[in-house]
């Protein structure tokens, strides 16, 4: 029998897969919900599984009934038909997949005065006759200066193509939506005016139904971004780009497919076609921002880490590739870095640290974790490499924030207490829980603040040279393999949040103020909704303030989106804060390193210049 | 169905024709271009082919009516109504192919100050470093607005996708082409700007790549349209699209190719790519113009004849489907009504009639004749219907201006006299050759001033109840059909005469002017550089003035193009014009009907309200 390591995405979860254990057992033991029907006979045909890279055994007979030769070409598999060969990645689809991942789209809400950036104006036309043989579109132009006092002077050229017809069925009676100078869109009157904000993360994306005229979402909804079958994270992504550019039209096919999806979708949750759709926001980070647009990466990857394009762009839907009104844009909101992008700024937007007093930290912790230091409006930002560890990445047991993920965690003397994602028994652990074991251990004395895990627990034991800490045993997983912390964890955490206390750090001396000064500290994102505050502080990874100085605001880049979506004020607001940022690299403060150093301690403790002073 | 073999000659094509299609369809579809204006209804007897083997479909009435009974035992038929039976073998007479065709591209030439709407800049870019890590696109706007002081606030899309490699590749060192705000292509240091100046016109398409810098024509060509296929006049191919709008499709695709190849081959004559490109100028009549962007075609066809759109338009080449630079632009020249069109506009322009002082008349001679009164820059204009005579259509023995075709005629006392395009043996009689016969026959005194042949000529003989004028015999052809001029044939042409003359004579009652008070007649359009003026007065088509206030043009529309392209100033002047012109609806016009039934006379004479007045 042979062991092989198996990665199914895009859940995220990692482990061992015996040789004669089908893909579709290997997957369940590991907690990953795939829906079978038949009990594994290849009949019911509903677990679906895409395999990425790795060689797996032959199609069987069944297999070739259900997918095509170039389906089975591209990897498409039944996972109960399928066994492994070598270590390999999987891709299991939405639609095989019996829970879906948790997806924050909810947020901060604030309310602004509606002043969107395109608007919908009423117009009953005169009748063209012989001796008023004007054009259409002259007319119409004419038409809504002359009434609305506009200077509109074009229409796109798709609204052209059709005019004419839709005014004769209208009887000359229409709604012009209008965007600057030019007409995007004619609808029948009355009609609604329906913006899409989305926030594109590297893993998943949020969309957002908005009615323009009111300023109101009508429809909120996440799904996973369908890239990750290219890479979890941006580099891997960026890899694959400029090794072939064919994959980076691929990877953008991909991303718009999703968000055409997901505008179907939201649109048919409150019965609106995606042609009433009539401009769009997009926010991302800067790598996901230029994979998204098909400009090229290269330069994102290698010092001194450029973007293509830094400021706001308006963009043609149909150049995008996105199903919307005739003539609809696409706005996408400046990038500050090439590893600070457009969510961040949204993230600025929406949380309005721009105009607050005071110093404000503001982050958003990721693979990538950007953090913003706002001293009375004046804000410095630098990006900290902070890895895969809060996606459950490089953790042995790690794994996304899905059905079964252990998100909180405590331990009592009289055992582990644990709480999972949708209270199903656990099958892994995913970053917040990660946070919280940590923070535990170090309560319980059982790592010491350098991250060393001590043998003074019951639950610790050593496995492959390796101490780790069980948090569910084989017992009560009636069999399956224990969920551990290993000392290997540890350590990538350790980086993770050094990383991120680092930059702060930098950020502070830079401005000359310290930890003591921060007013508020704004913790954006999902991971950064979920997490327990104080087990950060006790780790180190935050500083060391009372728990009411921190805000946890969820999606706040989706809200920035929606901001920039319905008033153009805020839209001007964001290209403001992009351009006001004095962007730091962080590789170029003095002192990196040995702040880096100190770090990555755990425990609670004030950093000043590179020194430590333990709290308590 | 049956399927069966048919071979086309003299082009040597072989292909399947299944028994229910035509032979006009089946010669289509394997290439071969046999001239049809009606849209294959059999009646514009253009499609006139030859069955040399095989049976075939009964002739129908309109072929009955074409053919003598023993043209028809010849195998003489009309493709359009002719259906195979049996395998065959067709020879198709030069009369009746598509191409080749005389294309006039040479115009009169005016110099102006070249201040293209595109300009390049050169620039030297400081290259990126951790410590100014300015995003690539941003660094090259700043750089162009701090430079060369402009307001460049925007960078194509399509550019982005290349600049940040190409940046790289040419070591920052650039050319930056910039319109208005926004950057339209890159390219290394020194490049050519060449632009594209196209008349897009029903039969025929010229082009015209220009260096934008020096103003100067660096190649011109001309080719047909191949929309010719879809029917020769622009009603026939508007009933086409309208039936169905996958045809409009087409047709657009169609033209969009030809312009395509058409760029390819003047680039490759001065041994340039089409991606040096940086601007591309459409003109064409209203119909071509709305077939060539895609925009419905149905209410230009019906009262009142409304455009979908006058105003000019700046589209991007990749919207059109142009294989231009990355990011250029397509200015589409103003309309003026549905039947006068941008070529009319670029007329205007290239004439400078609009800044002249006096009384002048402008006219394009075609299928429709657009004809303008000048008065001390006033500018009427007026639409006339004159049919496809000119072009040889509804005319027995009429053709296009092609290989063969009898350009020039005069009767003598001895004999007729006349020239053919390329000087080989007649094959037909072109628009120029039709007016010469019928000026010539006038002065015989052969056809009266009614338009009645008289039987007073050793060359006139009836067939088929109709007098017919042979200009060259069958003896003379070796056996093939005579060349003849029909008593139809001079109620088509007297028709499409009556039609011009009344448009300038309206024209003149409307400004109160007279015929004696033209100071200058200008003729622009192929047909009207190769006509004989004095022929034209002689049948009374054009006002009884001294020859030397006619000025024969040539391509004037393709020069206005060519000057819209060179020079910003010249394409606001254009829109100038388009929109200081008065259009005057011809039908309802008073004194129309009177004014027609006067302008049908042939001869020298002035018309008055109505009324006319012999001169001589």
């Amino acid at each position: 029998m042979k062991l092989y390591h198996m990665d199914f995405e895009p859940v995220g979860r990692r482990g061992q897969c015996q040789d004669n254990e089908s893909l579709l057992d290997c997957a369940r033991r590991l907690g990953v919900g795939i829906i079978s029907l038949c009990g594994g006979q290849g009949t019911c045909h509903c677990c679906k599984v895409r395999v990425l890279s790795g060689t797996v055994s032959e199609p069987t007979s069944s297999e070739q009934e259900v997918f095509s030769p170039q389906e089975l070409q591209d990897g498409w598999r039944l996972a109960c038909q399928t066994y492994p060969i070598s270590d390999g990645k999987v891709s299991v689809p939405a639609e095989s997949v019996t829970t879906p991942q948790r997806i924050q789209v909810e947020g901060l809400e604030i309310t602004v005065h509606p002043e969107p950036p395109v608007r919908a104006y009423h117009l009953q036309l005169p009748t063209p006759s012989l001796s008023h043989p004007q054009a259409d579109a002259d007319r119409l132009l004419q038409a809504l200066n002359q009434q609305y006092q506009l200077g509109c002077s074009q229409v796109d050229i798709d609204v052209l193509r059709i005019l004419s017809p839709r005014l004769r069925s209208w009887n000359w009676q229409c709604q012009a939506t209008v965007r600057n100078d030019e007409v995007v869109a004619v609808s029948p009157y009355p009609s609604r005016q329906l913006g899409l904000a989305v926030d594109l993360g590297t893993t998943k994306i949020a969309g957002y139904l908005v009615d323009l005229s009111r300023g109101q979402t009508l429809a909120a909804k996440g799904i996973m971004n369908p890239q990750i079958s290219y890479g979890e994270d941006i580099i891997s992504r960026i890899t694959t780009v400029t090794k072939s550019p064919a994959e980076g039209v691929q990877l953008q096919k991909l991303a718009v497919e999703a968000l055409n999806e997901l505008a179907g979708d939201l649109c048919a949750e409150v019965g609106a076609d995606t042609e009433e759709i009539v401009e769009a926001v997009v926010v991302g980070n800067t790598a996901m921002h230029h994979l998204f647009l098909r400009l090229p990466v290269r330069q994102l990857a290698y010092s001194p880490f450029v973007p293509a394009v830094s400021q706001a762009l308006d963009i043609k839907a149909r150049d995008l590739g996105l199903h919307m009104a005739s003539g609809a844009y696409g706005h996408i909101l400046p990038n500050i870095a090439g590893f600070v992008g457009a969510d961040h700024v949204a993230m600025l937007l929406a949380t309005e640290v721009g105009q607050a007093k005071g110093l404000i930290l503001a982050l958003d912790i990721g693979t990538n974790t950007e953090v913003s230091l706002v001293n009375n409006g004046e804000i410095t930002t630098v990006s900290c490499a902070s890895g895969p560890a809060f996606e459950g990445g490089h953790i042995k047991d790690g794994m996304r924030a899905a059905s079964g993920a252990i998100e909180r965690l405590r331990i009592a003397t009289d055992g582990i207490q644990y709480q999972t994602i949708d209270g199903v028994p656990p099958v892994g652990i995913c970053g917040s829980g990660i946070l919280d074991a940590m923070a535990q251990l170090y309560l319980a004395g059982t790592v010491d603040h350098h991250g060393r895990m001590k043998d003074n627990h019951p639950h610790l034991r050593t496995d492959q040279k390796q101490r780790q800490f069980v948090l569910v045993s084989e017992e009560e997983r009636d069999g399956n393999p224990a969920i551990v912390i290993t000392q290997q964890d540890i350590r990538e955490l350790q980086l993770a949040k050094a990383a991120i206390r680092t930059g702060i750090q930098v950020l502070l001396e830079t401005n000359g103020g310290s930890e003591e000064e921060i007013e508020q500290v704004i913790i954006a994102g999902a991971f950064g909704s979920y997490i327990n505050v104080s087990s950060a502080i006790t780790i180190g990874m935050l500083p060391s303030l009372p728990l009411d100085r921190f805000r946890q605001v969820g999606n706040a880049a989706g809200m920035g989106a929606k901001l920039a979506l319905i008033s153009s004020s805020k839209r001007s607001q964001a290209q403001d804060i992009a351009s006001r940022v004095h962007y730091l690299e962080l590789a170029t403060a003095p002192n990196f390193m040995s702040t880096f150093s100190q770090a990555s301690y755990l425990g609670r403790y004030r950093l000043r210049q590179g020194k430590r002073r333990e709290i308590d």
